[in-house]
C-alpha cells in the first residue's frame, strides 16, 4: 500500500529541478510558436460529460476521469443504481486531450477569431490509464492547430515552426516522417482490398515496425490472401528504402510506391517538401515514409510524425482532420495539427546552466542584521542576479554541496556589520 | 439554458489576447519569486480525497470538486444509497488551494529538500461556488511560501520579493497592511474578553470596514459589553489613524495601542518595518493595521494583505501558519506564505505593446510560391520577429485593422515572384 503521503497514483509531484526543466520548455515552445505567428489561448481543464463522450476523443473517452455532480439528490442515485450506471452521476470531466476542447471554443468563439486562426495550447490533460515508466496519470500536451486553411500552407507552417522548437530545445538528429492518408488508402485499393476491408488492414500496416513485413503480410493475408500478396511486394521495397531514408520528392517517391497509385497525396506531399526545401533546421530532417498510419481515425490528409534516437516512441505528431473540428458547430472546417509530446520531449533536453540569470548564495550568521542584509539581497537582484539568503551551519560542506546542485555559481559570508557589496569576497562554487 | 457550446459554468475560456496578458504577468511572478531565491515546484491537480477533507481547508472543503471512482461495483454503488452518502464514490478531487498540496508534498518530499525550503506554485485552484462578477469555479493562485524558518527574515523575504512583482507588473499605489494575531489576541485580552470569546470576537474584528466602529462595539457587546467597550475605545482611536496610515515603526505602533498589550507581535512586527525600512520599491507601502484579521483559522503570528485602489477587495495576502504544514508529517513545521490573488492582478495590469518582438504581417496572394514565402518568413523570423502570413481579401479594411487589433506593427505585400526579404516594402500599420 502507497505511503499516505504520496501524489495520487500515476500522477506525479515536480522538484525544483525538475520543474526548471519543464518551465525552460514550455517558455521555448511558447516563445518559437508565437514567433511563427500563432495565438496562444487558454480553456478550463474540466470541460461538460456529454462533450467529452460524443465520439472524438476515440477509445480516450473510455479513459476519461468523470466529476460527481454536486448535492446529488436520493432520487438521482437511486436512478443510477436501477440503471447500473454510476456516470450518470457525473456532469463534468477532466479533459483526455486538447483537441475536443479546441472544437468546443472554435464553436463557441469562432465569431471571434480570424478567418484562418493558428492556436497554440499548452496544458496537463487526463487518462485513467494503468500507469507504467513513460505513462503518466496527468500529462502536458502541447498543440498548434491551423484551422480554416485547406492548403498546405498550413503545414508547411506547423512543420516549420515544430522543427525549430526541436532545434532550439537542442534536440538533435530528428526526423519527421510524413504520409498522406489519401495514399494509404490508395495504396489499399490499389492492391485489392475492398473498402470495408481497409480500415482493419492499416491497423495491421502500423505494427509494421513490430512484426515486420512477413508478418504484415501474414496478417493481411486473413483478410484477403491476393490483395496481401501485392502489398507485401510494394512493402518490401519500401522497407528496404526506409532504412536509407526517403526524401519527399517526386522522385524518391515514384521510386517507392507502384505508377498511378494515390496521386493527390502525392502531390500534396511534394509540394509539401518542395516547400520546406532547405529550410528546415540543422538537426531536422523530412522523410517519406509510407508505412506510417497514426492511430486516430480522424485524421483526412497529411500525416506526421517526429522521431528521435532517444525515444522508443515518437516525440510528436499530427495531421489533418478536415472533419472534426466544426463537428460542435455543425459545418467542416478544414483543420491541421501538430502536438509535441512534452513529457518524452522534457526527459530528452538537457538545462544549459549558463541560460539565466547567475546565481549567488549569501551565507549569514544568526546575528547578522536584517535590515543589512535585505538590503544586499535588494541591490544583488536589482542587478540581475538569482539571489539565495542562507544561514550558516555546523557543517558547511553539505551546504555548498547542496548549493553546487542547486546551481549557484557563486557563494559570499555575510559578516555582522557589513552593509556594503564592496565589503563580500565571492568565492566560485563547484571548482 | 446556457448555449451548447459554452466552457462550464464558472470557468473561463481565454481568448488570444486575455493569454497573453496572463502569460505576461505568470512571467514577471515567476521571475521575479526565482531572482529571490524561490524554487518553484509543481504538484498535480488532483489529490486524494480523503487529504482534501483532513481540516486543512475549513469552508473550501465543502466547495471542492470530488472525482467518481473509476469502475464501480454495484455493491460500492449500492453502499453509497445505502449511506445516502453519494461522496463515497470519489476516491480523488480538484484540489480547492495549493496548501494542502504543499503540505502533502513536503511531507512526502522532506529529504530531498534544503532545510529552509522557500517554494513558488502557481497554478489552477477550483472551487464549486456560486459564480458572479469577479469569481469563477477555475482560477489561477500564485503562492510562495517559507517553510522551516521561524524567524521574521522569512516575512521580510517575501514581502520584498512580493513588492517586487507588485511594481514590476505596474501596479501603483499598493498598500501592504501588516498585523500579528498575537497583537489580536493581546488586545482581545487586555479588554477583558475570555478566552473561549476571542475566535468569535476576530470574525466580528473582521467586518470593521462594512459595519464600522459602532456597529463592531454593538456585535462584541452581545457578548461581552464589558469588553466591548473597552475595544471601542482603542478601536476608534486606531480608526482614526488608519485614515491617515500607520507606519510600521515602534512609536506608532505605541501611539495606537493600549500600553503592555500584545509585547510579543509589536516586537516581531517592527523588527519587520525595521527589515523593510527604505527597501521597498516605489509604489508599495507598508501599514499597520491592526484591524486586520485574515478570515484562515491556522494564522499564528504575522498576516498581511495587499490593498489597491482599483481592486474593492485585497489582490493578495497571506501570513504565518507555524502548525499547518507539518500536519501530514506529524510534527510542527514553521511556515510564512504569501498568495497573489492572480485573477485580480491580471485584471489590473495593462500589457505595453513595446514589450516582445515586433509582429509584422506578411499579405500574400493565393498565386505565391509556398518555398519563397516559407524563406522570407524563416528570415524574419530568424531576425527575431513575430511573423504571420495573411492571405489577401477582398475587403483589406478588415483585415488591416484586425492586424492593428492584434498588435501588428507593420505589414508587406508579398507580389509573386518576390523571394528577397529586399523587395518587400513595409508599410506602418495603426497610424
Amino acid at each position: 500500500m502507497a505511503a499516505p503521503v504520496n501524489s495520487p497514483r500515476g500522477m506525479r509531484d515536480f522538484l525544483p529541478a525538475d520543474k526548471a526543466r519543464r518551465e525552460h520548455a514550455l517558455g521555448v515552445i511558447r516563445g518559437v510558436y508565437r514567433a511563427h505567428g500563432f495565438d496562444e489561448i487558454e480553456t478550463p481543464v474540466v470541460e461538460d460529460y456529454a462533450r467529452l463522450h460524443a465520439g472524438l476523443g476515440g477509445d480516450n473517452e473510455k479513459l476519461s476521469f468523470s466529476i460527481l455532480k454536486r448535492g446529488i439528490k436520493p432520487e438521482a442515485l437511486a436512478a443510477a443504481v436501477e440503471a447500473g450506471d454510476p456516470e450518470q452521476l457525473a456532469d463534468l470531466g477532466l479533459r483526455f486531450d486538447l483537441t475536443v476542447p479546441l472544437a468546443r471554443f472554435y464553436a463557441s468563439h469562432r465569431a471571434e477569431l480570424p478567418p484562418v486562426f493558428r492556436s497554440i495550447q499548452i496544458g496537463p490533460v487526463w487518462r485513467a490509464e494503468r500507469p507504467q515508466k513513460g505513462r503518466y496519470r496527468q500529462f502536458v500536451q502541447a498543440d498548434i492547430d491551423v484551422i480554416g486553411e485547406s492548403g498546405i500552407i498550413a503545414e508547411a507552417e506547423l512543420i516549420t515552426a515544430t522543427s525549430q522548437v526541436l532545434a532550439e530545445l537542442g534536440l538533435k538528429d530528428c526526423v519527421i516522417r510524413v504520409n498522406d492518408r489519401r495514399i494509404l488508402f490508395g495504396l489499399l485499393e490499389h492492391c485489392g482490398f475492398a473498402a470495408e476491408e481497409q480500415a482493419g488492414a492499416l491497423i495491421t500496416i502500423d505494427k509494421l515496425d513490430k512484426i515486420g513485413v512477413e508478418g504484415v503480410a501474414a496478417e493481411l493475408a486473413e483478410t484477403n490472401s491476393g490483395a496481401a500478396a501485392a502489398m507485401r511486394g510494394i512493402l518490401e521495397g519500401v522497407d528496404a528504402a526506409l532504412a536509407a531514408g526517403i526524401p519527399v520528392t517526386r522522385e524518391a517517391i515514384a521510386a517507392v510506391l507502384p505508377a498511378g497509385a494515390a496521386e493527390a497525396g502525392i502531390d500534396s506531399l511534394v509540394a509539401i517538401g518542395e516547400a520546406l526545401a532547405g529550410g528546415l533546421p540543422e538537426g531536422v530532417e523530412l522523410r517519406f515514409d509510407p508505412t506510417l498510419v497514426r492511430g486516430m481515425g480522424y485524421y483526412t490528409g497529411t500525416i506526421f510524425e517526429i522521431a528521435h534516437p532517444g525515444s522508443g516512441s515518437s516525440v510528436g505528431g499530427g495531421g489533418r482532420y478536415d472533419g472534426m473540428i466544426g463537428r460542435f458547430l455543425g459545418q467542416d472546417v478544414p483543420a491541421v495539427g501538430f502536438s509535441i509530446g512534452f513529457e518524452r520531449v522534457v526527459d530528452l533536453i538537457e538545462l544549459d546552466g549558463s541560460t539565466g540569470p547567475e546565481s549567488l548564495a549569501l551565507v549569514v550568521d544568526a546575528e547578522a542584521k536584517l535590515e543589512d542584509l535585505m538590503a544586499l539581497k535588494r541591490e544583488l537582484v536589482a542587478a540581475g542576479n538569482r539571489v539565495r539568503i542562507e544561514k550558516r551551519q555546523k557543517n558547511m560542506k553539505t551546504l555548498l554541496a547542496r548549493l553546487v546542485e542547486e546551481g549557484f555559481a557563486k557563494v559570499a559570508n555575510v559578516q555582522p556589520g557589513v552593509s556594503d557589496l564592496s565589503e563580500l569576497s565571492w568565492r566560485e562554487l563547484g571548482e
